[in-house]
């Protein structure tokens, strides 16, 4: 593979069987799936997702929402509460036909679209794990804010929840309890609000430890999740899949190393793979990676266990100096790494390398910023 | 301000405050200050630290010294050891007139080097703390990587050494120790290869904690720091500034709130704000950073305590739940986010806005990759 390094690849085997597992998985369930593309921010794999079935995209940034209207998505749902200031941002891609839905989670917000006097679609979050926004399924406010759309001319087009707490469990029996809390207190807002006269046609909900665990959506229509086309080694100790299932690695080159220590030096620093240390509380702390070889097979017991900004330290997981590293991993050899966290590596790059089963390579790229 | 949030904004003020500060330290003590572009990856930015006195810069990437030369930068130091199949690429910034050194810590490298049969001129990296790579002073190596280059027909530089512990520390004492400690090793190193026959002409030494706190810097040809032209709060814990000269920070809009837990939340996450803890284990914790007003006032005790992708929580860093946030800090509010580590922080942004005393602003590009 004649890439320079450090470069973020895709693996498409692994990232096809990704796509596909979540997606029957939902189409069994009888819901929609509709992806969270902040994961990839690329074209091409979102493509992939929404040919394998997935309906309409979720994004995290107007920035991701312009770019993915320009490549031809129109679906597409903003999951961050809308901040009055970028109304006005908003506004012009629905005026040039993105059908764009809003999100919020407070009255002044609702105001605020409601202000535009545009009949922008728009979701109420839920807070259905306390752990970040969103108004109380029971609040009185809740209704007040559904009201004050749907008076005002907005659509209100549904309820939404991401029980992202489920990033700190690791049983299926845990997981299972959060899916099933994050669809029946989203059902219940949607209710209350449908009780209330205020129209709910949709409850979306997702993450991908929950999507991937939930065994009823009873009253759901879709579900998020954005990090399942990749995995990473903290959807691996969740759960949720198996390192050799994780479709992102970083490829790097050995530079140097200290041999008394058992060092590896490696290209990949903290910049290639992200300050991500997403393992650090979990049941194996991978440092900031996995080490796989040039193929992807992972070496078990090594880690990359210390970054500056373009350095890395490979060494054993278990503390003891490793052994004849100089000789194992000459200057020059080419090594895959599996990163903590899929999201937080990938936005570190201006492009993936695709790496198709044929073994042959394609630059996809991605995009930054705001 | 009218500018889209999340933004990285550089408080001009403080920034030439922080270049002069370091530049006239160097001056005093005698020797050439090399900064170390990776920090801001910004040409604007490097032209403000070469108009204060810098001569020449130190890069991380080879992206960064072929974007630099582009901008009429000619003299760069490549402070990575250098990577074999790199060499082609450093060929052809050297063939087209940049004056760029290589550096190299085996004798692998070395042998790559000279097999090219161009004149290259290279340091040699010495270890002076053992917190990464670099041949140990005293190692019979070190001689034996020196004549090989010398006698292969490459130019040996010099020696290089990188006190990262630094960072580990924060005392004067201490920090005052390890600096004489890289000092004194890198002069040592240097010794020994001109004993031995090898030319050394430079001596390279530095980290913007070791640069702050060295009282003599005998034997040294030039000083290398990167971090020293923004700051972060990192630099704060370990004593080398205060908060108040952080000329780096991220511009966010409050978009809603958890009040009975006293939350804000900010469109600043981690993808904002980079994933560095850098502040964890240090003497204040500060979350994912803290908090100012929009003009740059220090909110004292505050923090972001918590972040997504694209969220960020703000709360009280005693811990306790803080009253009447929705009327401090309504919906809409600009606030300004010191970052833990500014290098990593910078790399969220494909520009920076730089705020000038005026109150204007201007935007400088800033550019990703390898």
């Amino acid at each position: 593979m004649d890439i320079e390094t450090p470069a973020a690849l895709i693996d498409e085997t692994r990232m096809a069987s990704n796509i596909a597992r979540l997606q029957e998985r939902m189409t069994a369930l009888g819901v929609r799936l509709r992806p969270h593309v902040k994961t990839s921010k690329c074209i091409e794999v979102a493509r992939r997702q929404q040919e394998a079935g997935a309906a309409g995209i979720t994004v995290s940034t107007l920035k991701e929402a312009e770019q993915f209207f320009a490549a031809g998505f129109t679906d597409i749902l903003y999951a961050v509460c809308i901040s009055p200031d970028k109304l006005d941002r908003a506004l012009a891609l629905r005026r040039r036909g993105c059908a764009l839905t809003l999100l919020v989670d407070s009255m002044v917000a609702a105001q605020a679209v409601v202000a535009t006097g545009h009949a922008f679609e728009v979701m109420i979050e839920i807070d259905s794990d306390g752990h970040r926004s969103g108004v109380q399924p029971e609040a009185v406010e809740l209704i007040a804010i559904g009201k004050l759309l749907h008076e005002g001319g907005a659509v209100v087009k549904g309820v939404l929840t991401h029980a992202g707490s489920s990033y700190d469990l690791d049983t299926p029996e845990a997981l299972r309890r959060l899916a099933e809390q994050e669809r029946a207190l989203c059902v219940r807002a949607a209710e209350r609000l449908r009780s209330s006269g205020v129209p709910c046609p949709e409850v979306s909900i997702g993450s991908t430890p929950t999507a991937l665990s939930a065994q009823s959506l009873a009253g759901v229509t879709e579900v998020r999740a954005g990090v399942y086309v990749f995995f990473d080694l903290v959807m691996a100790n969740i759960g949720v899949c198996a390192p050799e299932n994780v479709a992102l690695s970083v490829l790097t080159t050995v530079i140097g190393h200290q041999p008394e220590k058992g060092w590896v030096i490696v290209d990949a620093g903290w910049m290639a793979m992200s300050r991500d240390r997403g393992t650090q509380r979990q049941k194996i702390d991978y440092g900031y990676g996995a080490v796989c070889d040039a193929d992807g097979k992972l070496i078990e017991g090594l880690m990359v266990s210390g970054a500056n900004q373009e350095h890395g330290i490979i060494s054993r997981r278990d503390g003891a100096a490793d052994a004849g590293v100089v000789e194992r991993f000459p200057i020059g050899t080419k090594l895959r790494i599996l990163p903590n966290h899929a999201c937080a590596t990938g936005a570190q790059y201006p492009d993936y390398h695709l790496v198709m089963a044929s073994g042959g390579t394609e630059v996809w790229p991605r995009f930054q910023g705001w």
